[in-house]
């Protein structure tokens, strides 16, 4: 199968550019029947968008969706949903100074060398523009998960640098521009970020991502377990370079009778495992935690090569994220969505529930 | 597609429980061409089948594969190779026991509210003699990269609780049973086994796998990038419970200034990247580290419940590991190559390399 | 997967419907560095517009093709093609009547049953208005297999009702609107067509796919031979019922010594194969034959039934063809070129030619 | 996808050859719960086993097939069902006159050209001996199909050279060797067979596919509609070079008026569809027609050429088939089969039925 596409019966495949006229993707395999309208896909990609902080890229993009096609009288018909966003914002001419130049840490070496062509415009296809595209279809699939299903799925910003942001206050993620749920500590944070930002440099950051209320027995075992899916998908996101399923790699120091999770008639007595076991879903509160890397576009100097492989020194200026894993955040959730949206429907094709 | 194949065009397939007559698998897609036998797969096999210490389970398995078809005069014909081996030390008295319980920390529970049965015989489809099949499969793969690319893979316990293996002496991995490259810290890392194993316990560790020689270009953006595929086939391990590339969890406490690999006309001067950008083979080492899990199964008593749900007090006898993460050094091996050889193939369909 | 892609490397994924806002589709797998413009994809979508002759369907659209996305400098970069068409003669009153009547022949019935969905307006997503997107994106696939292979791909109408046409002129094809090879009948074909057409009736029809200079080798046995995969393509065009290679269904009569091709040192005697033997091309010229059905929307009135299960007297206004076949010429050849496309992909993977 | 695996979610993968050790397939995606023994595989391969008939192949195989995994206290676990047939009668010798010549017909010249490995030994992975795979797992479909949803699945042979049967009697089809449904054309069947075998020649036949009670709803448009799936599962059965459903190519010279089929409150009318309208299941019975080439393989001497391109005739001695459609009747059933089972687990997924 070709690399545009992800899930196996919920299947959303995208294309488009950062910097070409728009963006889109189609959505197959929807259920029929959903009410489905703009406004739904809209929230997610309205808490995505660039411009929202002054430690996001100031990009004015409204990302406005358009469906255009699969719904008839607002209901979803099971045939594919097509969906495009406009490019409205291009600035190009940012990146003349790196038409023939590699930046250091993006995909310009990497596609070059695969593909022998050099789309500079904003880094073409590697863009992390492409995942406005994953919100718009992740909402599709959080809102039948929630309807349907009651599953809840929501994620939040964990880590930046060294300052820890616990889960102490769910409602409080959505009422701050960083999806932070510790109020407490957001002026800490906001401090930290400007100083970054002033020295003309990037932090890298933690999401962690949860879904609630997910029934037992999703996954297919033994290679798409739903952890293997779930980390799949997850690396797939821009940046990403770990992922993590409950306690993740701090069961390297574990004993098993710390690790394993005792069971009583009332249920789990701990949730070590993040709700996967054997690669199904347990029934618990399904856990992941993502490491997103700095920027690498940044205004600090540094030493690559042009594609004549001549050494330059190069400042990238532009529009970027101080703390990419900011908006991270609404494409982790859609991804753990579209990932739990197929794996209902494989479940539910071979165990018919 | 079910769940029991990896891979798109080198495409693995496998088969067989713990305690059933046989465990095998169906590797399609292998060039035709390719000089193979039976000891070009025996030789990982050896190094992952058990009873190789006293720290791994003591089943008594030769793990004696069979090559079923796929080969003629020698070479590969480009038609599915088909392998297995017979279990033959299945002692499933030792089960009896648990027939009705749920181990906790195994796949029993999430198995059985899945498909309604329970197959208490040694875990059955869920148990890691399963991943057998991954190191044959991966032998293939690991071979045609080799003589035919001059890739190089191979892994290492780089993590055991609290001590650290650093890649120091890459001659060592083979020499010890513990894939340890570091032979002055073998003795402290057998005294503390000996002292987990005393316990009743077990221990979680870390693996990290290297490739070496990759050429630049492999990974289909955007969805089967190269880390993306890498994270899935990793997280299907048994066990594994976090996946990192490069950097991993590292790079949120990192700065863009510090994360990015510049580049001179000499090549990149540094590695956090893991090889890998934009999803795509740069060409450097590839570097991953997978967290696995301390072994559930140990004497030290535990809660749980009945197919009925009633508490029930377990303690797990049988031949188990001390540390589980040994014996998934080769199996993290093949899991890489059959990830490259897929990916190989891809970029050949696509880019004509 | 879901059902609406085609192929596994060259991929074919299509969304919309006959009138909604526009018909799209994403090509994902394209090789990279390929010259593409507009007017490679337009000259084949005029071929199959409505409205080129009085025997098909008289709806005006100018099927104006938009690549949204994968072009950069005027080559394809590697990653996703986007393409849509507006949908701009959209006549759903013409439908008002049927809002809730099955039409006979059509997908309406079997659609509502699956999807419990009455999308009335011209057949929704069961409309051969989808073909379009077929078209273009096999367009692709033409230009890449006759510049890069010198493969040549047409296909021509070969008998409607009684008539039957042989391939005396390849010229011919592309000057009449039928795309037929035997100028001689042309006028016989007309009144034929006008007196099935004055009797308010339509007319079934065969045609016939040529491919020229395949190279021997593409095929994937046991299940993906090319003949299955060009059987499964043709058979998911709106309306065939029947697909045949090489002598089709002839050699029901056929004794082994007649059918089967003798070979020489100058190459194959025969070619009753069609090019294909044991599902992978021969190197000989691959021939297919399709059965069309007459189309079911003519004006006699038919039996039918409501979604209430109530008998309804249904005659079928709007704008019909008398003969399908004819504008699925350009079609046939656009997916015999995407099957050949994704094959010539696949064996480069696994045998790197 | 490699080509040796056909279905998404109940997928089948073959390997082995025709004088290799043995042959086997996994069957993945199989519903748990299901009540399956040895007897259930067994039927339908006897009923296919060469040696049945003086017409066809002599070769000795008891096709005894053995279940691998999957199965626990005589259910289905859910898990992957690995199934396996040893070769007992491997007479290779048969072969070594043919050992560097391309037979006629046959695959090796194909299979040559892409590989570059003759594989002489009865055809190796292009003998029909293969299919043998493709009946023990249609045999599962069948019977979950039969048990779960009442679909009964039968195919017979239809014509053999210029003799026509009809579907006179449905139980006359199981009490003759030639899967016959015309008990008074027997005599005449085998007076003709006699005939063409006392010449060293092989016939030609057409073999019909039968599936009732399917109900409403199969199918996945635009690209997996069920007809399309039934062409491609039935297009790889080796000899197979036509498949029609419905009034396939009988369509050719019909009028809508007289190919729609009318519907009433009482039902359909007519079934010129063969059961499905727009790629999707109506309800009624499905109906397909397979075209079967006469076997290659005869002792009337013919042309061909060696590896090295020189000119040779040959004469195949061996066990062949006089009239392959024969034996290809328990493959076509299990082929739909299959389809259907695939389908089923397919549309229950998104329409959750």
């Amino acid at each position: 199968m070709s690399g545009n596409s992800i899930g196996n019966l919920f299947r959303v495949t995208t294309f488009g550019e950062s910097h070409g006229k728009l963006i889109g993707c189609i959505v197959d395999g929807v259920p029929p029947g959903i009410i489905l309208s703009i406004s739904d896909l809209q929230f997610d990609l309205n808490r995505r968008k660039p411009g929202c902080s002054m430690y996001v890229s100031s990009r004015k993009e409204l990302d406005k969706i358009e469906i255009l096609s699969g719904i008839f009288n607002n209901k979803t018909t099971g045939t594919p949903i097509g969906l495009l966003i406009k490019n409205e914002d291009c600035v190009s001419e940012d990146y003349e100074n790196i038409k023939n130049v590699f930046r250091p840490g993006h995909a310009d070496f990497s596609y070059y060398k695969k593909y022998k062509i050099r789309d500079y415009r904003g880094g073409g296809r590697s863009s992390s523009r492409e995942t406005a595209m994953r919100v718009a279809a992740g909402a599709i699939a959080k809102k039948y998960l929630k309807e349907t299903l009651g599953i809840k799925i929501f994620a939040f910003l964990s880590q930046v640098g060294n300052i820890i942001f616990s889960l102490t206050d769910i409602q409080e993620i959505s009422k701050n521009k960083f999806f932070c749920p510790e109020k407490k500590k957001l002026s800490k944070l906001k401090s930290f970020l400007d100083s970054i930002k002033n020295d003309g440099d990037s932090i890298g950051s933690k999401v962690t991502i949860v879904a609630d209320r997910v029934p037992a027995g999703l996954g297919e075992p033994v290679f798409d377990k739903l952890d293997a899916d779930i980390a799949h998908a997850m690396m797939s996101i821009n940046a990403v370079k770990g992922v993590e399923i409950g306690d993740g790699f701090n069961v390297v120091k574990m004993k098993g009778s710390q690790n394993r999770d005792e069971i009583s008639k009332k249920g789990f007595l701990t949730n070590h495992s993040g709700g996967i076991l054997g690669g199904i879903s347990t029934g618990q509160r399904i856990i992941s935690h993502l490491s997103i890397k700095p920027a690498s576009s940044i205004s600090i100097p540094c030493k690559t090569i042009d594609k004549n492989g001549n050494d330059v020194i190069l400042s990238v200026k532009g529009r970027h994220d101080t703390c990419i894993g900011i908006r991270a955040v609404p494409v982790a959730e859609a991804m753990m969505a579209i990932v739990l949206m197929d794996h209902f429907l494989r479940n539910r094709a071979q165990c018919g529930k």
